[in-house]
């Protein structure tokens, strides 16, 4: 029986951490501001909005809703984008995406200040991750990866990770932020040969592959943290649920993140840090 | 006994491929140019630059050298700079690293126009190479690797390829281009453990530690091809050796490539395709 890793200890961690930065800054006639901007109403959008809107109201920063029509015009949208990372009430940009083909999918990527970039849409916050600069803010999901291993006492350094998936909102990002803790990173992705051979050498195992329960008992060693960052929609189950086959896993492995109540719900924690940051350094704190 | 991948025959493969290129700008009234920044007179700078230009010659591109005294005042070092870039006759630039201290080792980063940073010192050709957008160009050294497994047919897709070292020139950027050529990557570096036991593992080992024969036969097998990217001075010898103990690792792997005579051999010309890239693009072609 593995250990469970809740994202809940973590959150409430990651909350009384960040109440007290948010009091400092209010003293100062400051609230942490995010904006959310979504062009139409696609659900997933609006869970997340409801659920990022929560999470803040707890932490004492706040959320404003930029909501566009979804046959925005290119120009209205790009002056959206200006007009926000001009008003100086606002610390943080994030930027709902895939967005609709006619504005094109990597429209933000150019617009959003990097200085509120706060989920690493921009090209400098990518790098930033990569060359560990310390440029802009690596992507939430990423992230809140490295809150759970810090959370949970896992260590990083000089062990061995796979991490299974080579996005750039959570794969490669999330090798990279390993490697600065100095784990020793291998990148599988759906072209890698014997994935589950490579896999079950790892110490810790970030699955981000986007596939339901494709990681099985066979990636895996009895050692092994897990970490599923898979949010998938299963039809049998009538819910989501993660990339890795938890029955099957659960029983075999040291540690495991459960889906839902795992990765994906201390990434709002993890945005609520970055714009606290963002507010802080706007404000030469 | 190892097949020996010399980086002779690469260079002139590129040249080949290169010169119909430069005919073609030349008739549109371009020689495509690269300016170099040298801040004093390193001895290694001058080695570099006497070489690049030699290789320059035989493709028909040329390099402008614009030296400057190791004193140099910050204002006037940028002055420099912006000037390159504005100049339409200039279409890569490269800067010598380190710059001195009172300059900052970073300065050029911010400054070269992305568009002629034609070894990446810029955030925006790191992001390129991380992100895959195509923006700016990898690091010719690292780019250097990918040509020579390219030139012998060494299949890249599916294979394992150990890269050691995580350096923003080399090691990082290496392991995302064998990445984007989809092979599964692990990069190690200083706090790997076991390093030996994870590179023997790989298709493909990318040497790039900057440690003289750090890299002997336990990190090796049979059917390995060896990449060494090392250039450490061997006193002993008297002359330039690699990372890799090439008279105890050449007897029982596939294929290595030389020091000197390998990677390195093959910057320059990677350089050259760079600029001249550029050119084109400046040209619009």
């Amino acid at each position: 029986m593995a250990e469970v890793l809740r994202g809940a200890p973590v959150i409430q961690a990651m909350k009384e951490r960040l109440i007290p930065e948010v009091e400092e800054l209010r003293k100062k006639g400051i609230v942490p501001t995010l904006a959310i901007v979504r062009v139409g109403e696609r659900q997933e959008d609006l869970a997340y909005e409801r659920g990022a809107k929560k999470r803040f109201e707890t932490i004492g920063a706040q959320i404003r809703v930029v909501a566009l029509p979804g046959d925005i015009l290119p120009e209205d949208f790009d002056k959206t984008i200006r007009e926000l990372n001009e008003d100086t009430s606002v610390h943080g940009i994030l930027v709902f995406a895939p967005l609709p083909d006619h504005l094109g999918k990597n429209r933000a990527r150019g617009l959003v200040d990097p200085k509120k970039d706060v989920d690493s849409c921009t090209e400098a916050s990518l790098a930033g991750v990569f060359t560990g600069s310390g440029t802009g803010y690596p992507p939430c999901t990423a992230q809140a990866v490295m809150e759970i291993l810090h959370y949970y006492g896992v260590p990083v350094e000089g062990k061995k990770a796979a991490v299974i998936g080579r996005s750039l909102i959570i794969g490669r990002p999330a090798a990279q932020l390993l490697m600065a803790e100095n784990a020793t990173v291998v990148n599988l992705h759906r072209k890698t040969l014997q994935p589950e051979q490579i896999a079950s050498q790892a110490d810790i195992l970030v699955a981000a592959c986007g596939e339901l329960r494709l990681v099985g008992p066979a990636y895996t060693n009895p050692d092994q943290v897990v970490i599923d960052v898979g949010v998938n929609w299963d039809s049998e189950k009538g819910g989501i649920a993660g990339d890795v086959d938890f029955d099957a896993v659960e029983p075999v492995v040291k540690a495991i993140t459960p889906v839902p109540g795992g990765v994906g719900s201390v990434t709002t924690s993890v945005l609520a840090s970055h714009v606290i940051d963002a507010a802080k350094k706007a404000a030469g704190m």
